[in-house]
């Protein structure tokens, strides 16, 4: 920033800047966006953080973000408790629940393992879930975080855990996504899809 | 969001949408951010809104953002304020002072003729850029709106405005930008090139 534009403008640039995926150019055209073109915008957006950053908390039972103690969805009596799906975000948990074919109830570990992060099963609050898990009534643990290398690194550790003390572990299945093309689809996905068919 | 996350982070979601650029997977992964690992930016950023909200204004002589009522640009007496380069945003004024190539005083647009959105010439504030190079002290106006569509279109309007009055408008060179390879440039450009060869 210029100095002339003054230290309001530059603050709120650096600020934007700390959003995950903004860089300078993008917190720029956000900045003077808002105040050429929204300032409403800039003001519900304050108000906004100020509240979340106020009222949300994690749910004592899975995790997830609520505004109450334990959250609507492990308060719901419809629920199936004898299934708990682990996931690794509130995004995640909010595709499974899109698919309408889950009907038990969730571990969110907000986040997930990451050594070369140094986030270890500590940050991921893997004994909170193991404590979950071992409720009494809880009889499957579906493992449900992402694909991704460090993906399944947790769900390695774990399934690991779990199954060590003796509860069922399963984990989502991999193979060729619903609407794809062999052609285009990667090596290991055709491998594994070969090795798990049915 | 899901109901159950509460209205605190579905607001958050909503506000953090209206950001240029920003879609829902955005907005959710930036409030999950925010909330999850980084409460203080969330809190600096609320703050750095209501300030540049309630500080910045526009320089009553260039119209870029400033917190006093003319820029320090503007007032700086070692500018030359025979020449009053023309540029679209705050962002295309800082990128031709990091040239440091031009010594002159700046009108910021804060915006470009775009008629089918419904921005005219009053929009971008082209009766004071008017008042403004009148000023008897202007000797040329350097017009650096961008080379797209809207910004010639601009450009030639203003042109047009000045000229009629008896001023010297000149346009930034088109050209061939340096460092590149003809082969992957665009024809228009290189076109241009060779009329405009010296």
């Amino acid at each position: 920033m210029k100095a002339s534009s003054g230290d309001a403008l530059a603050h709120l640039v650096e600020a934007l800047r700390r959003l995950p995926g903004v860089g300078v150019k993008s917190a720029q055209r956000m900045a003077y966006h808002l105040l050429q073109h929204d300032q409403p915008a800039a003001s519900q957006l304050a108000r906004a953080l100020d509240a979340a950053v106020q009222k949300v908390q994690h749910c004592e039972r899975c995790h997830t973000f609520t505004e109450q103690p334990v959250c609507a969805t492990c308060l719901d009596p419809q629920r199936d408790p004898h299934q708990l799906c682990v996931v690794e975000t509130p995004a995640d948990q909010a595709a499974v629940e899109r698919t309408g074919s889950y009907r038990g109830l969730y571990f969110v570990l907000m986040g997930k393992l990451s050594p070369l992060d140094g986030v270890g099963a500590h940050d991921i609050g893997l004994p909170a879930l193991i404590e979950r898990a071992f409720d009494e009534v809880v009889q499957e643990v579906i493992v449900a975080t992402n694909f991704t290398a460090e993906g399944e690194v947790t769900a390695h550790v774990i399934a690991e855990a779990l199954k060590s003390r003796g509860l069922r572990v399963t984990r989502l299945a991999r193979g060729v996504p619903i609407g794809s093309e062999l052609e285009y689809v990667d090596l290991g996905t055709i491998a594994h899809a070969f090795s798990e068919r049915r």
